[in-house]
């Protein structure tokens, strides 16, 4: 664990703290992590980010398959992060409980919704931390907070004991240090070997991902893609979204983003609306505005949204080759400032529009993406993505280390 | 649909009945079906088939995302069947709802937990019905109605708005009186387009699997084995557990019961234990001794459990070839006689280890999986399956049609 001088109440990162030990010596033997205030650890309740849930619900009585996993291969857990509420968002701001430290980016959010334990690893308060991403919340705050991040494939790590948001893209992965730590980790929940590619992969970085990008978090990731292309060569080339899928309108990232977020609010409002119809839970001021747009959702559109999902997602497996790599910015935009919270809209040029018109490709997928923290926009954090095939896990988290050897050093 | 004599209330098999018309015209026109209660349809509780749980949740207030895509597909939607308790059971007797009529056997068990929705569909009553299969709930069904019943791959239909039990294993799926029905109601859930194999498929008869069954089983199965045969010639071959895994262990049965089970006892107490524990629910006696069985579990060895299955998952995607089959009695036993419900075990020679037998090789390999209503012993049904590969649900789908023509004629 890296020398850390922030403590645990100046990172804010934490909802309790606790000491409890492994239930076996394995690969993860010495290695502290926290967990997700989403994520069920026995005894407390999962608060969610939002009190009035914490207070309409019981404690967990045991912990959840995935926190079972990691005390079983040696790893100590030493307490619950904060989640923004519901697990609805990608700031990091959450109104009840404030904002975990962006440690290298003070004065900005953290991102969400798995902003605690982004803080508590950026801090150096833990070597690792369990979090959830349906829509991105694990990989933003990575990028947010310049650490790795791991969304595991869709189906492939136990969800039971995890707060359901939308079933068809809820995943729970991972937040670490270091690639090394998050590979090992990576393997524990997905219960799988490490494996090395059969072939060089070819990396594809995706034209239209780029050219959405700021013009800061372009520059940012210029030098670490021009070190790719030279350790890489020929293997790294441009595609295109025209490339991925073939009806015109998966041509526009605007289709990406409808297609998710209808079935993404849908879902959500399946899992938590008669909850929220039955509880009247208070929200901070941005995740009522989200669950508003949620209920004005049209579910006859649903049907059509799930046959698209599903034809990208055989698109997509046939087009990524079983060693082959996509690349992308994690995120389009550096951090937002703090005490701005971006409104969630489905269309326009909006924070969500364009962040999710990244994030919504391993949704979309079922892929599993990896965020590097690879660069940096004048001291602020700008993450690198790479993506493989659905199931190909191992493989991308063989890729990641690779490449923090060979282009972070 | 068939003419039925059987009533609604003679079914048994719902615990309501509504007319909800379809949203769109479809593929599905003119179909009607039902909803198993642990799924949402706006406006009503999702009783789960526990009047503790009916009384403690609120109605729901969106139709799952499921019970949308078929009325948006055409179809209509009649009422709401009743379920085994919490769906944790394979049995189809409910302590407080009775048991639903089990048309072509009226003296033995629908079997469950999808009791209602298989019920329905045999008595003529619906053209199809949705379940939910998370150990075998829609395929025992079918096999003991002498119906057609479809788990689809674990993760390519959406569990939104469907109760959870044990995520890693959950499915929602159909029973129908007719391949073509099943097939056409499959599509819509998947939102996947027909297909057709690009070679002859080579289909594996599990020889442990059919050594399992009891002697009038295995004579049921015979009849059609041989015109199985007949039809695919050299396509059909012997196959054994010894080819399917590696390990030693995963050459006997019991090694996948008890891995399914570990891992399913797990899951369950992460979505159920704490609603135990804080709303102390009456259950069925059958019941109480299953939830007392799971809390005995040792969650240590969860860890192991997964292991183990993503070992075997991997060995059957390598097995499988994306063309190929295996087939396996549905269930090895023939419905039980109602009154005499079987207790849980996850070991031994009682009616659990030996159903689960066979259905955990489609869990534990997130196979998709169609009971066939391909024979019967002296008039009670026994139903022979068909498995694809992960994601190979069209195929299935269409060789379960074939068969049916071919076979069944």
């Amino acid at each position: 664990m890296n020398s850390s001088t922030t403590t645990v109440a100046e990172s804010n990162a934490f909802v309790t703290t606790f000491d409890l030990s492994p239930t076996c010596s394995g690969p993860l033997h010495g290695l502290r992590f926290a967990v997700k205030d989403t994520i069920d650890v026995a005894g407390f309740k999962t608060g969610c980010g939002n009190p009035t849930w914490r207070d309409s619900h019981p404690a967990a009585v045991v912990h959840a398959v995935c926190v079972e996993q990691l005390l079983r291969a040696g790893a100590h857990c030493v307490g619950k992060t904060i989640s923004d509420e519901l697990a609805f968002s990608l700031s990091g701001e959450n109104h009840f409980y404030g904002t975990p430290l962006n440690a290298h980016a003070p004065d900005r959010v953290p991102g969400g919704s798995s902003s605690g334990s982004a803080s508590a690893v950026a801090c150096g308060l833990v070597d690792f931390a369990l979090g959830t991403d349906t829509g991105g919340s694990i990989r933003v705050p990575a990028s947010n907070c310049g650490i790795w991040g791991f969304r595991p494939s869709h189906g492939f790590a136990s969800v039971a004991g995890v707060n359901p948001l939308a079933p068809s893209f809820d995943t729970v992965g991972v937040l670490a240090q270091s690639a090394d730590v998050l590979a090992k980790v990576g393997l524990v929940l997905l219960a799988s070997a490490p494996a090395s590619p059969k072939k060089q992969p070819t990396i594809h970085l995706i034209r239209e991902a780029f050219a959405l990008a700021d013009a800061d978090v372009q520059e940012a990731l210029s030098e670490p893609l021009r070190r790719l292309r030279e350790i890489f060569g020929g293997a790294v080339r441009e595609s295109s979204l025209r490339e991925l899928v073939a009806d015109d309108a998966g041509h526009s990232f605007a289709t990406w983003v409808d297609t998710f977020c209808v079935i993404q609010w849908a879902e959500i409002e399946s899992c938590l609306g008669a909850w929220i119809a039955s509880a009247g839970p208070e929200f901070g001021s941005e995740i009522a505005a989200s669950f508003q747009l949620m209920e004005q959702l049209d579910r006859r559109r649903v049907a059509e949204a799930v046959q698209r999902r599903e034809q990208y997602f055989r698109s997509l497996d046939q087009f990524v080759g079983p060693d082959d790599l996509l690349c992308i910015p994690t995120t389009p935009v550096l951090a937002p400032h703090k005490g701005d919270p971006p409104r969630r809209s489905s269309s326009g040029s909006g924070y969500y529009p364009r962040t999710l018109s990244l994030t919504s490709i391993a949704g979309i997928g079922r892929l599993p993406q990896v965020s590097l923290p690879i660069a940096d926009a004048d001291g602020v954090p700008v993450g690198l993505s790479l993506l493989a095939r659905h199931g190909q896990d191992s493989l991308l988290l063989e890729a990641a280390k690779r490449t923090e050897k060979q282009v972070c050093s």
